[in-house]
């Protein structure tokens, strides 16, 4: 990657970028490490949050992952904007980028906003999810996830459960997985898979919840209940639960189960299995917050004008 | 307190911890005092304020206080956040203790839910309000400026005016006070003081105004108007106001006045009687800040890895 | 002005006042060149952002000029806030005086509101706009965008087109503008415009859009289409942009427009407009920043106690 460049979608790395952002994020997982986890890398720098979407996990990494390394983070959300008068995502950027900021990090409800926004900015464009379309960083942290707690991805067995269709942790997930070497399958209700999913990305797909035997690792989608209303991709919640729940009766010890969170607790799995020893929810999490850092510094890398930030300055601040 | 130490109501601390806790705050009090009120005591830290009941006094005063010690600060609220989404207090709590802060700072509806959150984290946990539980910091606020402006607690008489059965303030507040030695008189309607309380607490109970007379401090607890609906503890406001108003005409001059905030003026208490020259109010306000600074200190002061930390670090940031 | 001035409106300036903050702003624009844009200026100072009204621009503006000077900014909004909780304004002001803060930057829905809080506190108070009262660095940032872009406002022939009634951006920019020389006609349907607006400020007033072909810049105001409801200032939108629209048929080449945004593309100016080269609309954006980051040093500019502080302290912090 080059000064600035933008994270919009895991297409935009290639397997080079994901090995050097992975690696930086080890580096800053010793600092993660230490008692003070403060590190001047980014000192000067400022990071725009703009979450048009509500979110906890991925809003708090990216405004802690900055500073952490120091920049200053001014967070925007949907409530109490502009974008409320009916102003566009378009002047929206247009007047944040008149003030100069290094890197926007933006969840927005709809696909392509990111890509959009990008052509309004010099600055560097994080996705942070948009709608139904790509959530890259949670596809690296998964990556990073599973690297390190499973190994490598090159031709380990993944299942991906769940609601596909709408799911753009699913998106950015298969991508990246399949980009790795992994081999993937896709088990879930026909109604919640994108058509052709399987010839596009390379993937097996599967309505039999038994098909996730075989995985090393079994990764469960959010069941999104505010999608199940009207619409009716799937006849009941119960329903689903009962079809496709990942619980201790559909796995065997030591398949290694994964969630982007918020988990339903009951719905798409059982409670028992999220807090249970073979889940990395947790380690997702954690590393959630260093492989954010690692992006950020990425995106920005080639614009260092300090010395301190070019060799990522990790004394602690 | 040892490292880390959770301070999750007034009954985790001795009068020794309290005498320690307030002497800190003395000495952060002598830096408010200062042009520059920074000090680079938690330099490295990062608090989590995770406040999911409305609030003004108590999250700026904790985001504040963490500021003035130069931690990093997250704040976190109710709205927009994934426990909208049906996330459990204990899957935030996993989530967000995974970044690895050092406190939490949590203001939750339910009594017992900053209890619950302190067994997900290895972080110190302050409840800054759970539901009618405790407040604890308020407490030591108080005691603190009781002590300043009046004098020490010990054998003073302080009348606690209002709502006790609804308040955490009270709850949190009648154990202080107590335990540093003061006669506590409570007056309130039948209706809104817990039965038993008096043996439970050691404390006179009476339903009459008059009783405040002989008080050296009266302290006014909050009509909380949102509670009085339906339940109907109260046959109205005016009734209410009617009959526990603190006003001058129910005040002798020189009778210390407090309430926690915010006020209902022209309810609990009159306008003149909180702008008049016996409140203490914005001294609670301000001495909050410092208590605040104090609390944060001390549930991280044994974790302390730097001398600067150590020794609290009070030259200017 | 001398330490902590407040800066409520226009009116609280002289010409010399006006010209000394766009001075310090031209020296801070030149920090914006740089690729690390913090300075120490203020750093151990702290800014109380109170919005009780929705903002992005202003409030994010604020938010960073404060943290590029290294202040340490506490930002509340309106929901959220113990205000829900029918506390007063002075309540809210006296408890947030008490945590010390230098200066609170304060919007409300009210005309006053920023005069009233500037009762209870010490602190300089900064009107971000206060209901249809003034938004004095909106006024101030314009200034300099045409200072910048277009030349001494003196002798310039500037029309203001829009709703002028409910307009705090008219009302601060026409008084900005007159003081420093500028012609400034007024252009709106009768219903728009206050009773005795030419007299009172010097300016001429119209019904006919054609009267802007003379200016050398169009101001164009937002349609707060909040307005327009029952109260039927105009009889439709539709028909308010029929006749008042500011759009490439009624401007010719050179002619610079501004507009303090949010926009509505169509309604009270075309996209066409905002988006062509005569627009200002992002250097007013771009020297909102630096306009702020002069005002807030400015206030405090006295009561300087560092000797970094009171040169500036320009180096990179």
């Amino acid at each position: 990657m080059s000064a600035r460049t933008s994270l919009l979608g895991i297409g935009d790395l290639s397997p080079d970028d994901i090995a050097r952002i992975l690696g930086t994020a080890e580096r800053f997982g010793a600092v993660m490490e230490r008692d003070i986890k403060k590190v001047p890398t980014l000192r000067g720098r400022t990071v725009v949050n703009l979450f048009l979407e509500p979110s906890t996990r991925t809003s708090t990494s990216f405004e802690l992952a900055a500073k952490r390394l120091s920049a200053d983070v001014v967070s925007i959300r949907g409530s109490g904007t502009s974008m409320e008068k009916g102003e566009t995502l378009k002047d929206t950027i247009l007047t944040l980028e008149a003030y100069g900021p290094d890197v926007f990090v933006i969840r927005h409800p709809q696909v392509g906003a990111c890509a959009l926004a990008g052509r309004y900015t010099d600055a560097a464009v994080i996705n942070a999810g948009d709608g139904a379309g790509e959530h890259p960083t949670q596809a690296l942290l998964d990556l990073y996830t599973v690297q390190h707690e499973v190994g490598s991805p090159d031709g380990l067995h993944i299942a991906i459960v769940g609601d596909v269709l709408h799911s753009r942790v699913a998106r950015s997930g298969l991508r990246a997985f399949r980009m790795m070497g992994a081999r993937v399958t896709v088990v879930a209700p026909p109604t919640l898979v994108p058509r052709h999913l399987g010839e596009a990305f390379g993937v097996e797909v599967s309505s039999d919840i038994r098909d996730i035997a075989d995985a090393d690792v079994v990764y469960v989608l959010r069941m999104q209940l505010e999608r199940m209303g009207e619409g009716g991709f799937v006849p009941s919640l119960e329903e689903y639960a009962r079809m496709y729940q990942v619980n201790h009766a559909r796995l065997r010890p030591g398949q290694r189960v994964m969630h982007a969170g918020p988990v339903n607790r009951g719905v798409e799995i059982s409670g028992a299995v999220v807090d249970g020893s073979d889940a990395l929810i947790e380690a997702q999490a954690a590393n959630g917050l260093v492989v954010r850092m690692a992006v950020l510094y990425d995106v920005l890398a080639g614009a260092a004008s300090e010395p301190g930030t070019g060799d990522m300055a990790l004394e602690a601040a």
